[in-house]
C-alpha cells in the first residue's frame, strides 16, 4: 500500500484496482440468500472475513493451554488431583454466574449503532462541489478555474478531517508537503497551512480551507458570477451542512465509547476465558470413561461460549474504530481516490455538454 | 421469471400480473386482526410464507437423526446405554447453559433494524420526474423529448444502481447489450457506458449517467427552459439527493452485517441442535414407562427451543440480504417494472391537461 | 357502523358522536396519574380496554382444563397416578427452560416501534391543502371551483391509499360506484378509476388522482393563479411528500412483519400454555394438604405467566396490523370523517376573511 | 396553585417565583457529578424527587404485611407451622419464576422512549411569532395590532391544545369564560369558540384558531405587508409545522401505551410484591438463631427487588403521562408562563429598535 | 484551569494547549484496532481514562472489608463460625437472585442515547455567524461592526446558555460583571443581563441577547443591507435553528433522568456489593485447604461482577451529566476557547478576501 497518490488527472486512477468497482465489490460482498437448504454450510466453509480468520490464534492459544492444564491435572498425585478437582469444580459454577452477555450485547450495540449511523453520515464530496458548479453561469471564461479550485479545497478539507481520525491516512500524508507532492495543494497553500495548528495558531486546518471556500464563494458573489443571486446563500448553506458532518466525524472519533467500557469488555471476557480453561465437570465425567476423554480432550461445548463472546467483542472493538487497519474498517484510501475521481469528473462538467457526449441530439 | 422486460409503453405492462396490484396484494398481505377468538388458529394453518415451509427440511432432518440415535440407544449393551445416557445427561446440562438467545436477539435485530430503515429510504424515480416536469416551460417544443430522456435516464440510474445490489437484476441485465436490447439505453449510451468500470475508467456507471442528467439541467437552464431560473438549483438539490439515496443502497449492501457474525450465529444454533439431538432426560423417564416413551419419541418440548432458535436466524439472515430471492425478499423485478411504468405516466403528464382526461371544465 | 358518509358540507357531521371530538376522548383516555396512593387500584377495576377483555375467553378455556386434569388425576389409580406425576415434574421443568420471554419481547417490540413511527408519519390531507390554498392569487372568479376540487382529490387520493390498508374502510368503500354514491368522485372519475388497477392498467388508483392534482398545479401555473411563480414547485414539493407519506403507508402494511414470526410467537406462547396446564408441582404439594389444594385448585401463579406471555403477544399482533377492526387500532372511518370535514373548512378559507368572522377590525 | 393567570403585560410575571427561573432550576436539577468518591453518598440522602419519596407508603404497608405474618408464624401451633413453611419454600420458589424484569424494561423503555422524544417535538410559540413579525414591513402603522393579534392566537392556540391533554390546565380554564377572564381570548373570540366542539360543530377549538392565523396571514398578503411576497408561502409552512405539532402533542396523548399494558404491568408488580411477602427461606433460617432473626425481621435483601420493580413501574407509568399532578411530569402552567412572555417580548420587537436599548450606536 | 479568558483577539489563544488541537487529540483519542494480536493487553496497561482509575478507591475499600471479615471469621469460636457461615451461604444464594444486570443497561443505555444524540445536535455558532456575514452586502462601511457585534453575541447567546447548565462554566462567569472582565459584553449590556432573571423580569438572559439579534438583523433589513432580499428570512430562521438547538441543550439538562433512577441504580449496586462481601462458599471451600485460601483471601470471580456493575454504572451517572468536571465529560470551556476563536475568525472572513491571503490569482 506504498503508492503514492496525485491529485492529477492522468495518474488520478492507479490505485484503486478493478475488484474495487463497486460493482464487483458487490458480488463478492452481497450476503447470500437465506432459504436455500444446505446454503448454510456453503457459509460456514468461506475464509475471507471469516469467524476463523478472526480467532484462530486465540484458539491455538487457549487449546494449547487447556491441553497443558489437562496433563497436568494427569501427572498429579492423589492430593493434587481432589485439589485440581475442587477448582475445577470452584471455576465451573462461578463461570456460570458471570453474567456478562448482557454487558457484551450493550457494548457491542451501542459501537455498532453509532458505526451504521456514521456510515449514512459520512461527509461527502459530490453535493457541494456539483451545487456549486451548477450555480455558476456557465461559459464564464474564468470558471474553469473557479471550478478547479473549489473541487480542489472540498477534496482538501475532506482530507484534512480525515487525516485527523484515520490513521493510515496520516500514514499516507505525514505532514503538508506529502499533500503538495501528491498535488493536492499548491505551495502558496502549504505555506499557510503548515502554520495553522500550532503553537502560534491553533486554527484546525480543515477549518481553514473552509474559510478559502468561503472567501471564494462571497468573490463569486461580488463578481456577480452566480446565475441566479439567491444561489449564494444556498451554496454557502450546503457548504456549512458539509462543515457540518466533518465535524461530526472528527466528533465521533474523538468523543467515543469510553476507553474504560473497552477495558471493562476485554477483562470480562478474558476473564471468562480463563475461568473456563480450568471449569471442568469430573463429577460427571466420572461416570463413564468415554465421557471423562470428551470432558478432558474435546472441550467444543464449554469453549463454545468463550469463543461467542470473543468474536462478539471483536466486532464492538471494530466498529468503535471504523477507520483503523482491520479487515472489516472502511476503506479511507479507497475512499480518498473515489472522491478525487469524482472531483475532477465533476469539475470537467462545468464546461462539457452532453452534445460533446453523444453528438448533436435532436433538441 | 423469463419475462423480457421492455422499455416501451404498449408492452410495459408484461410483467406484473393483477395480483401484483398493490389493493389486490395487501388483502392477501395484511395480518389478521388480533382479537377475534380462534383467529389464532386460522394464522396457524396457513402454508404460504409460513413458518412450515421455513423449517420443514431441517424438521425432517433432525427428526430422522434423532430416532436414529433412539434406536441406537435401544441396542446398545448395558455398558453403552450407561455411556450413553451420561453423554445423554452432560448434553443436557451443557443445551441449558448455551446462552445463545442474546445473541440471536442482538443479530437479528439489528438486521431487521437495517431492513425497516432501508424499506424507507430506498430511492424512487418518481419525485425526481416530476420536479423536473413541473418545473420546465410547458408547452415547449422540444419538452417532450427532454423529458422522456430526463425519465429515462432516472430509470437508467435506479437499474445500474440496483443491479450491483441485487443478484435477480444482475441476471436479467448481464450487460448493456441487454439494456439496449430492453429498449433502455440507445445505442450510443451503449458504448459510452460500456467504458466505463474497466480498468480504463472506473467510474460507476449510475454515476455517468447522473453526470448526463445534470449536463440535461445545464442545458436546460442555459436554453432558458425553466418557468423561473431559481428551479435549476433546486431540481439540482433533488437530483443530488435521489443520487444519495442510491448510494446508500449500495453502501446498505456493501457495508452490511460482517460475515463473521453471521457465521457465529449459523455455527451456535446449529451445535445448539446437535447438542439437543443427543440431550435427553433420562433420568426421570426412569419414573415411568410412559414418560420414557415421550423422552425417547417425542422430543417435542426439548426441539421446539431449537426450532425457534432456527426460524429466528432465518429472520436475520433474510433481512441482511433483502435482494436475494427469498420469498420474503423485496421484489426488486416487481418494482422496476413499477418505477418503468411511473415513468411513462409521468413524462405524459408534460402534454397532457385535465381537458384532455375530463373534457373542458368550468374553469 | 352502516352510517353512509357523504361528502357533503351539510351532512358531513353525521358519523362522528361528540364522544368522540377530541377534547372529550382525551379526558377518556389520558392515562392516570403515577403517584397519587390507591390510584393503582382503581386502574385495575377498569373494564374499557383492559386486560381482562382481553383474555377472559382464553382464562375460561384454561382453568376448565386445568380443573379437568386435576379431576383426572384424582380418579386415576396409583400407577396412573405415577405416571401423571412423572409426567407432571417433566412438564415443570420443561415449562422453565422454554425461553420464550427475549423472542416475544422482540416480536411485540419491533411491531410497536413500527406502529408509533408510523403514527407519526400517517400521511395528512390538511397541509397540502392549506398551502395550495395560500399558494393562489386570492379573489380569483374560478378559485372556489378549483379550490374545491384540489381539496376533494387530496381526501380521494388518502381514501383510495387507505382502502389498500385497512379492511373497514374497504368494506365501507367496497368499489367505486360507492365513493361516487358518498359524493366523492364525480361521474367522470369515477369512469376513469375503474378502468384502472385492472389487466389493462395496472396503475394504482392512488396514483392516478395524484397524476390528476399535479395536471391542476400545472394548469394553475400556466394560467398564472399563482401569487407567486416560485409557490408552484413548492407545492409540487408538498405535494410529493403527501404522495410518499401514502406510499410509506401502504409499504407499512404490504412489507410487514414476516407471517412465519407471528405463527413462531402465537406456537410458542400457546405451547407454553399447554405445558403449564400440565406442570404441577405434586412434590411439594404432598407436604402439607393444604399446599396441594392450592397446587391443584388455585394455579394463579404459576399460570400468571402464562397470562403476561398471551397479553404481550396480543399487543404484538395488534400492532402488526393497526388497521383493522381491533378495539385498540387506530380507527380510520373516524379519521377519514376529519379529513373530509377538514378539507371542506379549509377550502372556505379562500372565500372567508376575518372581517366576516369577527365583524370590520380596526386594522 | 389557585394563582390567576392574566394575558396581560403587567400581571403577566405573577406565576413564576424566581425559583423557576431556569438558570436556578439548573442550579437545583443538574445531576452531580460521577466521580467524585463518596458523592454516591450524598445523592442517597436528598428527599426532594428521591426514590423514598416515592415509595415509603409501600414500604409502610409492605413492612407492616411481612411482620404480620412473621407473627402469625410463630403464634402457629406445630401443623401449622409446617403448612405456613410449605407455602412459604411454595412461594419462594415460585418468586423466582415469575420472570417480570424482561416485561417491566419493555414497558418503560417503551415509555420514557415515547417521553423524551416528545420532549424535543413539544410544540413552541416562539418560531412562528418571530417569524412573523420579521416577515412582514416594519413601522406599519397597523403593524403593532396585527403582531399582538397573531402572537395572542399563536398562545391560545397551544393552549386548547394542551388543554386536551393535561389535566391540570383543563381544571385553570374549564370553560372559555376562564379564558376571557383571563385576558387571553376577546368576546367574540369566546362566542365562536363556544360554538364549535358541540354536536353542531364538531370542529376542534385549536384548528379554528389556527384557521384565523391563516385568514390573517391571507389579508397580511393581500394587503401587502409582506416585506416581500415569498415570506408569505413561508410563513405558512411555519405555522403547519406548529400546527402538526400541536397534532402530534395530542396524538401522544390519545394513542398512547394501550391502558391494558400498564394493567398487566401493575398486576405483575404487585403479584410479585404479594408473593415476596410470604416467600420465606425457612430451610437456611433454621440452621442458625441469628439467619432466623433476619429472615424473619429484616427480609431487606428479598423485599428490595420488590421495591426495584415498583420504581421502575412508577417511572413507567409517570411517563406514560407527562402532563399529569405528578412531580416529574412536566409543569405545564409553568410552560404556558413562559410563552405567554415570550409572546409579549417578541411581540414588542416589532417597534423596538437596538437604539432604544443600547442608545445610539456608532453604526 | 484559573485562567482568564479574555474575548480580544491578541490574547485569545491562551488557554487552550496545543496537546488539544484536534488533530493531537485524535491520535490520543483514537481507539486501537482491534484484530491485531497482543492489542488486547496493550490497552489493558492504559492508565488515562481507564477502568483502573476509576475503580481503584472502591476497590481497596472493598477489599479492605473483605479481609477484616476474613480474618473476624478465623478468630470466631465454633458457633460464631457456624453462623458467619450460614450467613455466608444466605447471602450467596440472594447475591445470585438480584437481578440487577437488565436494570444497569437500561439505566446506562438511556443515560448514553441521550448523550450520543446530546453530542450531535449541540448549539454551535459557526453556521449563523458565516450564514449572516455573507448575506449581507460586501464593503459595507459599518459593516465590521455590525459583523463584530452579531458574532459576539452568538458567542454570548452560547455562553449565557451552558452557564445554565455546566458547572465549570459557571465558575468561570460567576457573575455578569466577569463577563465583561473578559471582554464578552459591554457596560450597557451588563446593566441590562443583570436586570433580568431577578424578580422583577424573569426572561432568561439568553433570550434577551436573541432579542437583540433578532434587531441586529430587521435594522440591517431596514437599512438595506442584505445582499438580498429574501436573506432575511432565512438567517432568520437559522437563528431560530440556533435558540431551539440553545433550548434543548437547557432542556437535556433539566428534564433528565429521573433523580429517583439514579438513586435506585446506585443503591442496588452498592447493596450488591455489601452482599458479595459477605457471600462465601465455604461449602466447596472446605473440600480442600488450597481452595480455602482462594475463598477467604483471592475473592478475584465474586467480586468482578461487582465492579463491571460499579463501572457500569459510572459510565451511566457520567453520561447523564456530561457537562461535569469528570474526566469523560464535555470539557466546555476548551468548547468555549474554540467558539470564541472561530467568531473572530469568521468575522474577519468580511473584510478579508483571497488575493490578501494568497496574492493576486488569476481570476
Amino acid at each position: 500500500m506504498t503508492t503514492v497518490m496525485h491529485y492529477d488527472k492522468s495518474k488520478s486512477q492507479v490505485l484503486r484496482k478493478v475488484s474495487q468497482v463497486p460493482s464487483v465489490l458487490a458480488l463478492a460482498q452481497t450476503a447470500p440468500d437465506a432459504n436455500r437448504f444446505g446454503e448454510s454450510f456453503r457459509i460456514l466453509l468461506r475464509w475471507k472475513g471469516s469467524i476463523y480468520k478472526f480467532i484462530w490464534r486465540d484458539l491455538l492459544v487457549y487449546y494449547f493451554l487447556f491441553y497443558l492444564l489437562s496433563i497436568l491435572h494427569s501427572v498429579l498425585d492423589d492430593d493434587g488431583k481432589k485439589t485440581f478437582q475442587a477448582l475445577a469444580k470452584y471455576c465451573l459454577k462461578n463461570s456460570n454466574s458471570i453474567n456478562l452477555m448482557i454487558m457484551l450485547t450493550f457494548f457491542t450495540t451501542t459501537a455498532m449503532q453509532r458505526l451504521f449511523s456514521m456510515q449514512t453520515t459520512i461527509p461527502g464530496t459530490a453535493k457541494v462541489i456539483t451545487c456549486f458548479i451548477m450555480s455558476i453561469k456557465p461559459n464564464l471564461l474564468e470558471g474553469p478555474i473557479i471550478v478547479e479550485q473549489f473541487a480542489r479545497w472540498t477534496v482538501l478539507a475532506w482530507i484534512l478531517t480525515f487525516r485527523v481520525v484515520c490513521k493510515p491516512l496520516r500514514t499516507m500524508f505525514p505532514d503538508m508537503i506529502s499533500l503538495q507532492v501528491a498535488g493536492i495543494i499548491r505551495e502558496k497553500e502549504r505555506v499557510i497551512l503548515e502554520r495553522v495548528e500550532t503553537e502560534g495558531n491553533k486554527t484546525p486546518r480543515a477549518l481553514v480551507v473552509i474559510d478559502w471556500m468561503l472567501l471564494l464563494l462571497k468573490e463569486t458573489a461580488i463578481h456577480n458570477r452566480f446565475a441566479e443571486k439567491s444561489n449564494h446563500l444556498k451554496v454557502i448553506e450546503i457548504l456549512m451542512t458539509f462543515k457540518k458532518s466533518c465535524g461530526n466525524t472528527i466528533k465521533f472519533a474523538t468523543k467515543n465509547i469510553p476507553y474504560a467500557l473497552i477495558q471493562a469488555a476485554i477483562i470480562v471476557v478474558y476473564a471468562y476465558g480463563l475461568v473456563t480453561l480450568m471449569a471442568r465437570n469430573f463429577e460427571e465425567a466420572g461416570s463413564s470413561g468415554f465421557l471423562e476423554g470428551i470432558v478432558n480432550y474435546f472441550p467444543v461445548i464449554p469453549s463454545m461460549q468463550f469463543f461467542i463472546f470473543l468474536i462478539w467483542l471483536n466486532f464492538g472493538r471494530t466498529a468503535v474504530n471504523p477507520f483503523g487497519t482491520d479487515e472489516e474498517d472502511i476503506n479511507v484510501k479507497l475512499l480518498l481516490e473515489t472522491h478525487i475521481q469524482d472531483s475532477f469528473r465533476l469539475a470537467n462538467l462545468y464546461t462539457q455538454d452532453l452534445d460533446q457526449i453523444f453528438g448533436i441530439m435532436p433538441q
